[in-house]
C-alpha cells in the first residue's frame, strides 16, 4: 500500500520555475501520476516536467471537466484506488500551486479521509508569474487583494480592493464588461504565462483586444488608476 | 552602468523552495544585493540563499521600517545609486515573491522610472507555503479569496469570501478579534513557515493560543465552517 503522496506544483510553463524540492521529489518517487481532463489529451503539467522524469513510471488519472458531482466522484474514487495500490512514495503533479484552484484538491481530500500521508510541494502560481510578465507588483504596502473566479461579484468589489484578479474563465471580456466607469482602471491581461506563446497586454478596457486572451490559462489583473 | 536587475524571490525559508531559475540567476549575476531593515541585522533572504552564493560579491541595501516617506525616499535613492553604479547584471533578493507586499517593489518602481531593464524571478509565497503546512487548500472550485493586511475591513468581508488571509501584522489576535460569531470559522495560524522554528495551529478562535504567533512572519487563513 502507498506510504506517502506528494502533491507537486510544477509552476506555470517554464520548466525552470520548478523548485529544487519539486525536482528532488519527482526524482525519488516510485511513480508520477498525471491528471488529464480527457483521454488522449496532453497534460500541461506533464509537458512542463517531462524532461526531468524521462525514466520514471508515469500513469494518467482521468478527471473530466464535468459538472455532475456523482459522476465525478466515480472518477476520483478510481484515481484513489490506483494511488492506494502503489507501494512506497508517489507524486501527483499539478500546474501552478496545489493549494490554489487545483484539481489536486479533490483527490487530496480523499487521501486525507483515507489516512494517507500527504505532503504538498508548492509551485509558482500564475497570479505571481503574470504580475512578473506585466512588470507590475500585485500589491504593495497595506493594499488589499482579492481573487474572483469568473469575475464573480466584480461590480461589488471593484472600488473596494486595490487589486483584483479575475481567472478561471475563457471569456475575460464578458467577465470584465460588468465594470462601470471602465476608464478608471488599468487592466493587465496575460495568456499562457511563460509558455512560448505567452501573450501580455496592459491598458484600459477599451484599448485591449480581449479576443487574443480567450484561453482558460488567461487571467486579468485590475488596478484602479491612481489620481 | 548596470545593464539588468533581477528581482529574485527566494521563497519562505526552506532553501530547497528556491526555483531552478532563481538559482541560475544568483549564480550568473555579478553582484547580489541584500535588503536589510537595520544595520547589523541579519537578512532573512540572505540566510536562505547564503550556501548557494558563497563566492558571490554581496552588498547590503538599507531600507529601514519607518513611516516618514521623505526619509524613506532618501534610502531608496541611495540604494538606486549603488545599483546603477554596477556593471552588467545584478540581483536583488527578497523573501517570498517579489510581486506580493515586497520591499523590492519600491526600488523596482525607481529602476523602471530610470529606464533600467528589470526581470522578476518569482518565488514561493508564504500564503501557499502556509496552506501546505496546514495541509488545507486555500481555495477550490469557484471560491473567492482575499488578502487583508492587518485584518483591514475583516468584519466587512468575513462572510463574503470563502477564504481570508490576514498577514503583515505581529498581532494576529487583535486583528482577528473583530470577528463576530467566532465559532463559525476555522482559523489556521502559521509562523515562520518552513523554518526550523515553524509553528502551526488550526482551530476555532477560542481554541488557539495566539501568543505563540506574535511574529511578523506569521499569517492567518480563515475559512467559514461548512454546515
Amino acid at each position: 500500500m502507498v506510504e506517502k503522496v506528494y502533491g507537486v506544483g510544477v509552476g506555470v510553463g517554464d520548466e525552470k520555475l520548478l523548485t529544487l524540492k519539486a525536482l528532488e521529489v519527482l526524482k525519488k518517487v516510485n511513480k508520477v501520476f498525471v491528471p488529464i481532463s480527457k483521454k488522449g489529451k496532453k497534460s500541461i503539467a506533464y509537458e512542463i516536467v517531462k524532461d526531468y522524469i524521462k525514466d520514471k513510471d508515469v500513469e494518467e488519472l482521468l478527471f473530466p471537466m464535468i459538472k455532475d458531482k456523482e459522476k465525478l466522484k466515480e472518477y476520483w474514487n478510481d484515481a484513489l484506488k490506483k494511488i492506494l495500490n502503489e507501494d512506497g512514495e508517489v507524486a501527483i503533479i499539478t500546474i501552478g500551486d496545489p493549494t490554489l484552484y487545483s484539481t489536486f484538491s479533490y483527490i487530496w481530500k480523499l487521501l486525507k479521509e483515507n489516512g494517507i500521508n500527504v505532503e504538498i510541494i508548492n509551485g509558482i502560481s500564475s497570479i505571481f508569474a503574470s504580475a512578473s510578465a506585466l512588470n507590475i507588483p500585485l500589491v504593495e504596502g497595506d493594499e488589499k487583494l482579492c481573487i474572483l473566479p469568473q469575475g464573480k461579484d466584480l461590480e461589488k468589489y471593484i472600488d473596494e480592493f486595490d487589486t483584483i484578479i479575475v481567472m478561471k474563465t475563457k471569456n475575460l471580456k464578458e467577465a470584465l464588461s460588468k465594470i462601470k466607469n471602465k476608464d478608471d482602471y488599468i487592466i493587465g491581461l496575460v495568456k499562457r504565462v511563460t509558455f512560448d506563446d505567452e501573450k501580455v497586454a496592459i491598458g484600459k478596457f477599451d484599448e485591449l483586444n480581449f479576443d487574443e486572451f480567450n484561453d482558460y490559462l488567461s487571467l486579468a489583473i485590475i488596478k484602479k488608476v491612481k489620481k
